[in-house]
């Protein structure tokens, strides 16, 4: 049997073990890897710096060997939202409805654990750690598939976590990586529908289209994207610059980033010299259409292709529209249902915008960097669904359960 | 352009047309499809009577002939649905959590319809017209795909929802047809996920494993039941009997009926006789392990791939356990995930099952065809979901909604 069906098979049986631990029981196996994680910080950072020594030898950016390194501050950092996570309310068991019929049949709706989540990544050894504690919180087994760059460290984390859960009640399968980081393996797991009950992708575009397009596992797509900031007319001047500035340049490489910007045509008229020019006082590449180049020497005209855009860089595109019904449009073909933002005195044109755009985040006068689960107050993330079944928007523990129907009668059948 | 990319298509720009819609606009369209039905009732019996006619030709027995048929009282009783439907709560728009943050966003998760609906069947005309005016009911565009056996009956049908529509304020491409019944449309529509936010397959389990094997679309999985009462040690002889008959025999053909039956060795041993010859005398066929065969000479012996069988007709797997452990064992080895059944006086025994048994509805002491969304009180069914996201169990109105958030600030940015 190959690795991944073994697991597969290990980690089902896993999950069976997991239904009905209590949270208590939950916390203590997360206490307990914290702890481990500290302990084993060396062989931590000695197996980590076998996948740096490869990732320079294979020319990887430094961005992207940044995003691998382990150091003594970041396994205390996972260490520490661990211990945060521990904090948690446990969602498993909260009643969602209670229904007492006629017939005296008692309908309980409760949330349960989905069963087996896998987890599909990129170069990120912290998202090891936080898919692992994520899932055991929430009274799942996790199979989880990393990065061949990451390979050494994801090796050396789970070994750390399985060390700690052989000292709990909960089972060692519980967590359970795939060493072998071929396509074959992900292509395994995209199929594994008789083990996996959901497919968690956490990458770039194209590893989540690539997810997306070929899993019959169901798939909770945390998406790319490419996210709007319309000003209307009446908005005021410092309040639009300052909403495009934080959401361009805060964090350019992530999903929540501001990408494109539409200008009310008369708004331009007034303000729009002005604000290209702050913008690339910041170091913003404009990329605009043919007004915005009129009037700015410095952008570069827009191809159709700059509309659908996830730069995830210091660069904007920049288009004029008529009005509100103008942006919608434009928002609802190009955008991908991530945050979209309006910047308006305007009520009628916010109601108008906060109910027309299709995304899981709509703003009024807010920047594009909220849409996330610790900003949302939900204490934890597993990504932002760009989807609309099962959860849309930031994740939180909520959208690693399901429900289950409990019924009790006393010999009741039905007529 | 193909007729599925062109409805598809026209299926979106609809869905974008239905935000916002409200109650009164819906039902009142909801209404007039009602009243339609009733005016083109002549018309609607002339088209299905050319089904009819082309199914008696193929040779199609008589209980599909039966599904097929449209008569006055069927399309009466369509019109009296709707009705009902209009009665129903309007799910979208409702608060579902209201965070209000110290800096002073408001952020607020509502309801909102899905967007465009693909729906798959087999060959029931009333699905037509419960696909159709359920995702109206929601918001929802609907693009319907049902089977070359109602080709006439659904062209008709839609062509009234259509006239309707004509009437009211929403846009008629809310609810298409395809009329090409070949592979390739439902192929297309597979992977469709351009314009397709859900894809729902309603039919036998040949037609759902096919969608959720090549459905890149995320799909809402309606499922087969292979469903088990196990009869524990202290159960009452006659409330078993009377579960596990009408489990079995109510209406043998539908996803909650009885399927299988798992006897605690002792209980068997002093009442295993009697109940199979009960059984019998109703007219149930019996495929038992050695143990049932030993004592009951009508029975016939059972291969292993009995235990997963769904038969949807009068016959019945039963085998003999050790206790309740075993049970859920072979539950969640057997089983589909869709209704199961303990029959038990010990409530720790009861305890046990519920809890560890994997599956959307879990009863003590009642039947496993109380599963329906009319008996749980939702006033409406999509279907019986035996997936474990967005929706398990009998799926209301909710089912067809997905959630939105809408922040409202003053220009707040992230720090």
């Amino acid at each position: 049997m190959s690795e991944v069906l073994t697991k597969g098979k290990l980690a089902k049986a896993a999950s069976f073990h997991m239904i009905g631990k209590t949270t208590a029981e939950k916390n203590d196996a997360l206490e307990k890897i914290a702890s481990q994680l500290i302990r084993d910080k060396v062989e931590l950072i000695k197996e980590n710096a076998k996948d740096l020594e490869l990732g320079k030898q294979k020319g990887l950016s430094t961005s992207i060997l940044d995003r691998i390194l382990l150091d003594e501050n970041r396994i205390e950092a996972m260490a520490d939202a661990i211990r945060l996570l521990i904090e948690l309310k446990d969602p498993i068991g909260e009643q969602l409805e209670l229904i007492e019929k006629d017939n005296g049949l008692r309908i309980e709706k409760k949330r349960v654990p989905i069963g087996v989540i896998g987890m599909i990544y990129e170069a990120r050894p912290n998202v090891t750690i936080d898919a692992a504690t994520l899932s055991i919180k929430t009274g799942n087994a996790v199979i989880l598939r990393g990065s061949s760059s990451a390979k050494w460290s994801n090796i050396a984390l789970v070994s750390s976590i399985q060390k700690a859960l052989a000292l709990t009640t909960l089972p060692i399968e519980s967590v359970q990586l795939i060493e072998d980081t071929s396509h074959e393996t992900a292509n395994e797991l995209f199929h594994l529908n008789q083990y996996l009950d959901v497919l968690i992708p956490r990458g770039g575009k194209g590893l989540i289209d690539k997810v997306v397009q070929e899993s019959t596992v169901p798939v909770l797509e945390t998406g790319a994207g490419n996210c709007h900031v319309f000003v209307d007319a009446s908005a005021d001047y410092d309040m639009a610059e300052r909403i495009i500035l934080n959401g361009k340049t805060q964090r350019p490489s992530v999903c929540n980033a501001t990408e494109s910007l539409l200008l009310q045509k008369d708004w331009f008229s007034t303000y729009g010299e002005q604000l290209l020019i702050a913008l690339q006082q910041k170091g913003i590449d404009i990329i605009g259409d043919q007004n915005v180049c009129a009037v700015n020497s410095n952008a570069k005209l827009a191809t159709a292709d700059d509309w659908a855009e996830e730069y995830l860089a210091l660069t904007l595109s920049v288009k004029l529209v008529e009005d509100v019904i103008e942006a919608v449009e434009h928002i609802n073909t190009y955008g991908t249902n991530h945050s979209e933002v309006i910047v308006t005195e305007n009520k009628e044109h916010a109601a108008i915008f906060l109910q027309g755009v299709d995304a899981a985040a709509v703003y009024h006068n807010a920047s594009t960097r909220f849409t996330d689960g610790f900003e949302f107050g939900y204490g934890a993330e597993i990504g932002i669904s760009t989807q609309k079944l099962h959860a849309r928007g930031p994740m939180g523990l909520q959208a690693l359960t399901s429900t289950k129907y409990t019924i009790t009668g006393e010999g009741q059948i039905r007529e």
